[in-house]
């Protein structure tokens, strides 16, 4: 999507063709800046700190860790410490482990001397692949919102999407915010209601900036008002993205969606999860079962922001001494999820869902 | 309650027996700081900007907002027009026209030579009843507590609470969390988890500032978390404040509550809301009639904190040129609570609920 007029992609490789450029996301909105990251520690170290995040991107990024790793060392051994150390980095999204699993096939049978390239040409590809999931769940998307907007006497059609499941969580166009785009692009009067997302408020810095970037209206509010907004008849439909979706359509997404779902359930307003095949974990049926990332205190009780002078400053905001537990994602049962949208089309979140749209992933009776 | 072992009320009438003191709310927990005022204006002001706030507390300083008034010109007009002018500075809570109107019916009658001081003792009295009735819902909701709390193998006790309804809400004691005070100070094991409370973070500055003053466990969590933690079985019960509550139980209460009654009903955590007599709307069935105060932008987008050198700043949290909405409540309906805990006892969410407690309140049929 274009930044400034300009079109961009959250990640490329750098010219050199070993380095990879990414956008540093802990400096949104305040700065637009990139980086480059060089070797195995740096993309990990990205990963971590959530300088790349978004569950499609991370994938993306730790593909490319892989091919970095390669490049200084192609042995077996290091193939396999490089994928662990990446692995570590999040527990949550499903698409990490895919990734570099992705990279761990396409590289274990082949000689130490081609691995490099071949790492690399993967890499490229599934970032490649990743532009068009995010698309095509953007036409399915898309007609969804067609068809609601086709039940609604007044525009705009209102969306609330919470976090950041936009361009910026993959390498373009995103999830969530796919079908949005195409319905902006297609002329149809849309509205997003911007969750901010605390504590790392991803909304407020990363959705709302994105949205500006696009011309879509969009207004911020605290993650407390959707329930409200809903209340009021305000909001037409949710759509968020998932950081792991397990077989019978569990959704584990940033902390905080359960709540909407639970408000989209009591007021009869349909909730939709955007869902590229990578972060579907066909191995689990529980979603309860998925390991929640616990991530530092201070992102609770630090924030940055812009002074008046335009400095970059982090202060505290939590009475002194005060504890604060900060678990990262939640996890939405597939009874309160409306439909899920893939790149194949959009399926009831279920496991018979699910396999009507991959049959190839039925499990034999 | 103690501040650093002190005593101390949130409003108090200064020695010179005009002027009232109070806590500036908005510098904690940054700053102790007390501000006296002086005027009608500047109650009214320190209304409207949330120097003094919760409902009881508004209720209490807009009663010597109307003495204030009366020492200066103790007419008809200027009571009507200080009455009007004091009911205007927020349209949710109740309490704040209960206030008012009780200081109104005691003046009206009165020769406009009596009015000052019959106003200023009638303020002290509301003050001195707003303290027992706090008082009382503590000890009606310690029962609460106390009963759960045997259902329990395993302790702490866990409550989770939204927003600020501590002493600091009322003049001593407060609502919701009065029981837990006096739970605390029975010796039982409670741990408190504190939703942050955004846009204005009462949770994070006021409710975490008051319990660790007085030594009360406590976890501060983004607003977010809550759903999360009931799914794990980390929350006994919720117990929230109310600003406004209908005949029928309807509780409008800090935008987000409805979401965390959601999640507790989904998870079959019991949700109590403190509801001292002055907040009940006997006027009001539905709670969806409830006017929801639309404040500032501004307290979503900017946000205000220490940095490490100890210096207060304000810095701008959301993408630049995004707009912001700001509902400042929601409603819960009483279909989502478990019982309200009233000075007289607890009771069922409902006219007949109530009524039972306050029989004095039955509508003819």
């Amino acid at each position: 999507m274009k930044v400034q007029g300009r079109a961009y992609r959250t990640i490329r490789r750098h010219d050199d063709g070993h380095r990879v450029c990414v956008i540093d996301q802990t400096q949104l909105p305040h700065r637009f800046v990139t980086r480059e990251l060089a070797s195995l520690d740096e993309v990990a170290h990205a990963i971590k700190t959530m300088i790349v995040r978004g569950a499609p991107l991370i994938g993306a990024t730790a593909a490319y860790g892989v091919a970095i790793a390669m490049a200084g060392d192609a042995s077996d051994g290091n193939l396999a410490s490089a994928c662990e150390q990446l692995i570590a980095t999040r527990p949550t999204a499903v698409n990490l482990r895919w990734a570099v699993g992705e990279l761990r096939a396409r590289l274990a049978s082949l000689p130490a001397s081609e691995r490099r390239d071949a790492a690399y040409a993967r890499a490229d590809e599934l970032c490649e692949e990743d532009v068009e999931l995010c698309r095509r769940i953007g036409l399915h998307g898309l007609e969804e919102i067609k068809r609601l907007a086709g039940t609604k006497a007044v525009t705009p059609i209102q969306v609330l999407t919470h976090c950041n499941a936009g361009w910026l969580a993959t390498v373009d166009w995103g999830t969530a915010l796919a079908p949005i785009y195409h319905a902006h692009d297609a002329g149809l009067d849309i509205h997003v209601w911007v969750d901010e997302t605390r504590p790392r408020n991803q909304g407020a810095s990363l959705t709302a900036w994105e949205l500006a970037s696009h011309g879509v209206p969009h207004t911020v509010i605290v993650d407390n008002a959707g329930g409200h907004l809903m209340q009021r008849g305000l909001v037409d439909l949710c759509i968020v993205g998932s950081d792991r979706t397990t077989r019978r359509g569990d959704v584990c997404n940033k902390i905080g969606t359960y709540l909407k779902a639970l408000a989209a359930r009591d007021n009869g307003v349909p909730f939709y999860v955007a869902v590229p095949y990578p972060s579907i974990d066909w191995a689990l049926g529980d979603g309860m079962a998925i390991p929640i990332e616990e991530r530092p205190a201070s992102e609770v009780s630090r924030m940055t922001g812009t002074t008046e002078a335009g400095e970059l400053v982090s202060v505290d905001i939590v009475a002194p001494g005060s504890p604060a537990a900060n678990p990262a994602f939640d996890v939405t049962p597939a009874r309160l999820v409306t439909a899920l949208i893939t790149e194949r089309g959009v399926c009831a979140a279920s496991e018979a869902g699910l396999v009507e749209l991959y049959p190839e992933r039925e499990i034999p009776a």
